[in-house]
């Protein structure tokens, strides 16, 4: 029906399940396609360069930079994360939807890019899931808990941008959710016009 | 989550197959309120007052438009059909989703008042097929097929009112789409933003 397949930025404070639930949603929609991160931190144990990551040497990954071949970057802890723009285009313009799980900072610079992206929020049950999440990371001090959570509260507040809120209380319901809006965005009449018009267009001629 | 529930307005050209697609919604979404209609014309066999239609008198629904108890109100052939505002309303007040099940000029009359509802145009698979429903209804002249085909057309223009549209090609895959909208609707960012400034609220003070 739908000629161009939809960008979907799955993002949301830090903490929240993104992967988990993307994962999820993946084993529900196989037409859906993973877009695969770029970085140059060192691949972990059981870690396969084009599933994981494309895993990238500092020199390459900032040649992708300088010739605009990602979508999205940041650099974190002396490592560099990005988005791989090629695949992300030549999908769409097959026709397959593709997912982008990412953090908040690389939402909003893809939404510079694709303001059609469908953009979802993650959201945890409460802010006191959220608080237990960070706290049960460690037996940090108190400061940086502290910390971390003011840095998930300024990434909440970014929930502003987004078009939808799926709330993270159990991963297949969260799951179930982002995959009714996938469908419902394929019915927007935006989307399905085109066929209605040139309907009438032979009817009258 | 919602403390408002959403008004679903379900339309289209006269035999796409409204009325299948809202039953097999409701056998699906068993939360969903139907908005049953006031009418004029006397009871089929079969039909039960309050379950397929309220049966007025042209006094009572007279009086009902007068004291603008209906969202929207037509009259066809001699007899008056209207939807009751008060159920509608009240069910939405309660933290319910409400469905009409309407033509196209009465969804546009409710768009009129309440352009936050989703207006859904339900589309037949091809013009082909809603030309063989519209002649398949009888062994009318041609000129009346004819008009009947104009103004479906017509209707069908209408489509560009709606939020979304959905092409009734399996009526168990159509009701399955229009659950996804409804869901979707449900996370849009604006409904359960409140909650999340409710945290940041709570986080700050």
């Amino acid at each position: 029906m739908n000629k161009q397949g939809l960008l979907i930025v799955l993002s949301g404070p830090s903490g929240v399940g993104k992967g988990t639930v993307c994962q999820a949603l993946l084993g529900r929609m196989p037409g859906l396609a993973y877009s695969v991160s770029a970085t140059t931190r060192p691949p972990r144990a059981g870690e396969r360069h084009g599933v994981n990551y494309f895993f990238k040497t500092r020199e390459e990954f900032e040649s992708m930079i300088a010739r605009d071949e990602l979508l999205e970057w940041a650099e974190y802890v002396g490592n560099y994360y990005g988005t791989p723009r090629k695949f992300v285009e030549e999908t769409m313009a097959g026709g397959r939807d593709v997912i982008l799980e990412i953090d908040v900072q690389g939402a909003l610079q893809v939404k510079r890019r694709y303001p059609d992206g469908i953009f979802v929020f993650l959201l945890p049950p409460s802010l006191e899931e959220l608080r237990n999440r960070i706290r049960g990371r460690g037996t940090e001090p108190e400061e940086v808990i502290r910390s971390r959570l003011e840095a998930a509260v300024a990434e909440l507040k970014q929930i502003v941008h987004y078009d939808y809120a799926v709330v993270n209380d159990r991963i297949e319901d969260a799951a179930s959710r982002i995959e009714a809006i996938v469908t419902a965005e394929h019915c927007r009449r935006e989307r399905v016009m085109s066929r209605v018009l040139e309907w009438i267009e032979e009817e009258v001629h």
